[in-house]
């Protein structure tokens, strides 16, 4: 096992330097591109002086238009300030900037999305929302990134009531939606029902906070759940309860609601008898036990998605009994990946003209990605899609708009079939821009 | 005349169907696209986790390295609040968006400048500061665009007092800039100097105030100038002093300064003996009249910038004994076209990494521009390049870039040499890109 971190931290040395070498070779990872053909300069006469003056005359008088005739209707702003930063805490927003870009990439790459990073000096959560609908009349929706809890909750049920763009906090969502997307084949395969499953949630950061919501609007009993944080399990009579119902009314919420059985303690007692774990705490090893999790029902299921090292690793947990593990880790089998999830349910919120994204939008899209992997055949070391089965994402994003539609909260009503294939245009159409600007030596191969 | 005016009415006619028809078809005409290679779904170990870690360590242990790791180097923000939008007016941000997308455009394709359209849901003037502050960490520079004044004025001012990265004013400094770079070769061909002539400004909004400050600081006395806006010629003993010291304290100065010989009244008076006029105030025609023209010393020069008809179209003006004439219109010759600025002032801010772009920066500019159109030879109706000339914009980004060395602002210290290749090989980068995705279908023929 030693051996193991020691390869691990070794292949991620390599991947340090290559992105420092590479990244310093690109100078950044971010452009912007028209969308319109140029010609001859008197194309600017549309484009620019005097005709441009028709078209802001249109939105003028209809304002709904704009996400017709500007490019709104498939851009948006990934926004952070920068204060929890991957494992990296609070680095500024200069400093997050790499990671903008880089989630900006895979917006572009997976779901054909124009996102703009957008880095800010601020990090009060007042002056936060004032900016993000500052900005609203801009984009077509907002994605926020790397922004410390319990600010990221506040954030987001606010920015979701006043915007009328969708807003989306990925790691609140994304993980949440792939966890329960793993979640309900690891539940097909071990028998289990969602309804009867006793489930502990190790953590209560952003995505274990929006998982227990998502898992009580998917079915799950509130009580039936037990949800710890570095303090331990949390329940009604915990001393500091009252703190948190002023600090972090979400974890407070939570812990009123959860737990019927009144567990206290730590993590092992929380585990005794649980069908289900799932952590997102902080870097193992070692975080959870092997016999902790020998002391769970049969066959549990144990998904344990810290990064870069999960709480747990899946050989130790399955030495102690537990039938199917999952992690966060790209090069472990039954990666819980956001990136399943962010592109394809931007793709059919925007596609859709929704104004909003529901937590219902984010299940029907864990079930598609589910139902494809179920389709596929699953098993133990497949319980969910990868990012290189990319059929997955039109579907996921034709999943997302329907359920917009039926929700009553779309602006474009169309058939599942329209919105999965114009995923598959607009994603292709990336793939193809790409291909050509590396074919053509625009974008530079990989130096030596 | 009329019938010119019918004909030219019918034109712009034209160019408003075409636009809203074509604009529709390509849904806006921003788009993002990556600078860096996607081969293997691996590379984001590279671009994303856990490679972009490394990079974002860096940028936190030195934020300067922002602009080498992340394309904060040449990303800029075009920023309004939709108050003056072309002659349209205060239409709001969404009605903005179509002309800052046609800028953003310019930008790319006459700069190689990335530049993200942005219009914003306040007109509070401390708060569009406020704003513009918090999204400095993400951009290389501001470009603010349709902002009314005097606000404007105050928006320039305090942001270029209070950011690091180069802020600009293009309704202000654009146009200033090219005209003074087509005024210095009207003197020319006049056999005229600045310094000694005579000069009128018609219309005391963002360029003229802006032209005034130029002026001087190119070597024009402030008592040689008359400044009128729509009450009439400034001058310290108007009655409306105290307020414009108060609402308009920019104007207030231009009445303190200009006009040494205390002339008063209107635009007749004001060009009694003037060498120069320079018009940039509301459409004509009819605005100044063929008799006033009569009245400016022998040869004179008039530039009627107001779009789309100037405030005396350049025939009459002719007729009354004008020598050189210019307008803001792409159909007449010597047209005084900011497109000939902002794209290539940036690209050589940018490529120095200019803390700040300077009067200074902007004269080296227009010189740049004047001697350009000088070196090819200049003539009644050549004055000023066309923006179809576009070996002009690598001399001027290297004019612009020197000049920031010169004064001690760059962070790049190179020589004239590297920032015009390197300006030619970043434009001639987004030419080739555009023509690929042309080429290839990406970007399809403008429909029938």
């Amino acid at each position: 096992m030693v051996s193991d971190l020691e390869r691990m931290k070794k292949e991620r040395d390599k991947w340090y330097q290559l992105a420092i070498k590479y990244t310093k070779y690109y100078a950044g990872k971010f452009a912007t591109v028209p969308r319109v053909p140029v010609t001859k300069l008197t194309d600017f006469a549309i484009w620019y002086t005097p005709g441009v003056a028709a078209v802001s005359r249109e939105i003028h008088k209809n304002r709904e238009l704009s996400f017709e005739l500007t490019s709104r209707w498939n851009t948006i702003a990934i926004i952070s300030d920068g204060t929890r930063v991957l494992g990296l805490g609070n680095v500024g927003p200069e400093a997050a900037m790499p990671v903008m870009e880089g989630k900006a990439l895979l917006f572009k790459y997976l779901g054909g999305v124009d996102a703009v990073p957008i880095v800010i000096g601020t990090t009060d959560r007042d002056e936060i929302v004032d900016l993000v609908k500052k900005l609203e009349p801009t984009f077509g929706g907002v994605n926020l990134e790397d922004i410390e809890s319990p600010k990221c909750f506040y954030l987001l049920d606010t920015l979701r009531k006043e915007l009328k763009i969708p807003v989306w906090h990925d790691d609140q969502q994304g993980t949440a939606g792939a966890t329960l997307a793993g979640l309900y084949n690891a539940l097909k395969l071990t028998g289990r029902k969602l309804t009867d499953s006793k489930i502990v949630l190790v953590g209560a950061g952003a995505s274990n906070v929006c998982t227990f919501r998502v898992l009580v609007a998917a079915g799950v009993p509130p009580g039936n759940m037990i949800v710890l944080d570095s303090k331990g399990i949390l329940h009604p009579e915990r001393e500091d309860m009252d703190r948190l119902m002023i600090r972090n009314p979400w974890k407070y919420e939570i812990a009123m609601k959860s737990n019927k059985e009144g567990v206290k303690g730590g993590i092992p007692e929380a585990l005794e008898g649980a069908d289900v774990v799932i952590a997102a705490s902080r870097p193992g090893p070692g975080i959870i036990k092997k016999e902790w999790i020998a002391k769970m029902n049969k066959d549990p299921i144990v998904f344990a998605l810290a990064n870069p090292v999960p709480e747990i690793w899946p050989w130790e947990a399955k030495e102690a009994g537990a039938k199917i593990t999952a992690t966060g880790r790209s090069d472990l089998p039954n990666q819980i990946n956001n990136s399943l999830m962010f592109p394809a349910v931007f793709r059919g919120a925007l596609d859709a003209k929704a104004i909003t994204i529901t937590d219902e939008m984010m299940i029907a899209a864990a079930r598609e990605l589910a139902k494809f992997a179920e389709e596929k055949g699953i098993h133990e070391n497949y319980i969910i899609p990868t990012m290189m089965e990319w059929e997955v994402y039109p579907r996921v994003a034709a999943a997302v708009a329907t359920k917009a539609i039926e929700q009553g909260i779309a602006r474009v009503k169309e058939s599942w079939q329209y919105f999965h294939d114009r995923a598959i245009e607009i994603i292709g159409a990336t793939r193809k821009t790409l291909e050509l600007l590396m074919k053509h030596g625009i974008i530079p191969p990989f130096p030596d």
